[in-house]
């Protein structure tokens, strides 16, 4: 193996981290998973893997769920307190060289690389087909909430970095329930801001305050979502809702999905967008849902012309799993 | 003037068209302004312009008030009945190149060519300075309301499309006003999007909203508004709150600039910008108001880092009037 050239790539989120080690041909070597809460530092789990080959490394390419610094060489991140700095990483394994991306950043790298026509890279919901000539939007409700958008350039897409997570809510005021979602936010001190209703979390959110409001519901599966872990909590939910088994899961998902339309929609027409997609954890699981109920609130708009464009707009899901490592591996290509 | 190149470039809007035909040195000949709607098509407005004098023009660019189609020729106008084609007025006229940009755009492209400490041209409302490096916001409302993002490339900014005023409307659900305004908007059949607060035709909306709600104010003041024309309206509107002369004036300017900060805040986000700038025709004339009103709505935000990043937000008023015109010199060097 002397001589060979071999580099790590990693999707660091404040839940799950996820590293591969591959080969100058993009070829992977090993995939591993991990809890990141298991771990005090992002060095410390870097080291399980690092410490246990004995590869030579020259290249690293770390995704992270987090805003960049303006010299993008640190990451403090969100929904966990780790922070990752370049230098020192680079200086303690002697990387020849370090990229880090914003997650959402690399995932936008990943979208010329995703083949448009494989479900298991990208499925569509509409049936309109991939425009590669005009601007992309990208948005994603995981553990947070994650956007970018993708100006063109030549025959490339490159990603802006975006802090949609605070975004406004998006709040119909018209609509006594969300008037009251509005009331009880402010009551439990649950900030105001598009990540409290399009997330993981967002999605507890929205169930525990439908439960506020003594909607009919299984005691079962209520304890069940009770006790279960902060992670696994919108999976419950999610799962009771799409087996139809529990009221207040449904309209809890539905819900959700209106809001995540919703900031869809003004994401859509921030950038002008003519294509959509869809990334993160929650969506490829109910994609049918998503085709279904997504698609109409995403278009409903009072101004004709908002409307046509809306309706025009093509809009896919990520269903690639490891997506976000192929944008790692196209910027160490471009950048 | 045999073998000299002349070119043309204007400013379309729904309200007003500024022309300008400038030599091969970007020197101004000639500057004209029109109403827009003393014209049935903008080739009538065209024919004033280039049928009076025996110049030849051999380059044109037009910045329009409306979105583009996806080929770049052609444009139906927002407020006016226009329809502009630039392959018909290429053959019309002979130009032998023409360029259609989104008003925006043109607006984008000009601030490279801004003097940043000179306040006849941009005005900083902040203390910062003026980052070259990030991603720059363009938000302006007039007769309608419109915005870019501009990314960089190498040591320009490049702007992209957007269609801001179809974003959701901007308002505080947890707020009994503003509630109410909600009611009033889907009453009359006001389209509930950002347009319809954060524009001239969106403050005399709130004018009319307020005076409802049966808020104290100046007869004579109101009489004087109600006969006004659509253009005149909002004019007239900041002038009374600005020489405190009508409590519903002010209310109504305070009420918009809360509207306006909020739609840039929500821009500001989605965009990671470390620039905003503030284009259109309110801002240049009342800038002490906004730098007391506008920063302090635009930084209120209920999440800490998000409020570290809006707080860190350079913002500047463009104040010069030719800024159009600047865009479309850079675009015929560019493009």
């Amino acid at each position: 193996m002397f001589g060979k050239k071999y580099f790590i790539i990693g999707d660091i989120g404040g839940t799950n981290t996820r590293l591969a080690i591959i080969d100058s041909n993009n070829t992977f070597l090993l995939k591993k998973y991990y809890k990141s809460k298991d771990f005090g530092t992002f060095s410390d789990l870097l080291d399980d893997v690092l410490k246990s080959n004995s590869l030579r490394i020259s290249k690293a390419c770390f995704a992270v769920a987090g805003p960049l610094n303006a010299d993008r060489n640190q990451c403090h991140m969100t929904n966990i307190d780790w922070n990752i700095n370049s230098d020192e990483l680079k200086a303690k394994y002697r990387f020849e060289k370090i990229i880090l991306l914003n997650d959402f950043e690399a995932l936008g790298l990943s979208i010329d690389k995703l083949n448009k026509s494989d479900k298991s890279e990208l499925e569509e919901l509409t049936s309109k087909g991939f425009d590669t000539k005009g601007v992309i939007a990208l948005i994603g409700a995981g553990t947070g909430l994650g956007a970018s958008i993708l100006y063109r350039l030549k025959d490339k897409h490159l990603p802006l970095s975006s802090e949609l997570s605070h975004h406004s809510l998006p709040i119909d005021a018209s609509n006594k329930l969300e008037q009251e979602l509005v009331k009880y936010f402010n009551k439990k001190k649950i900030v105001l801001e598009a990540e409290s209703v399009v997330s993981g979390k967002g999605m507890t959110n929205i169930y525990e305050f439908l439960l506020s409001k003594k909607i009919k519901h299984n005691k079962k599966v209520m304890n069940e979502i009770k006790k279960a872990s902060i992670e696994e909590k919108p999976v419950l939910i999610t799962k009771y809702a799409c087996n139809d088994k529990d009221l207040l899961c449904i309209k809890t998902l539905n819900l959700f999905i209106v809001f995540y339309a919703r900031i869809a929609r003004d994401l859509a027409m921030t950038s002008l967008c003519s294509t959509l997609i869809i990334a993160g954890g929650i969506a490829p699981n109910i994609i049918q849902v998503f085709r279904e109920s997504f698609i109409e609130a995403f278009a409903q708009h009072e101004h004709i012309e908002a409307r046509k464009l809306l309706e025009n707009t093509s809009i896919y899901v990520i269903t690639d799993q490891d997506a976000t490592f192929k944008g790692c591996i196209n910027a160490m290509s471009l950048l």
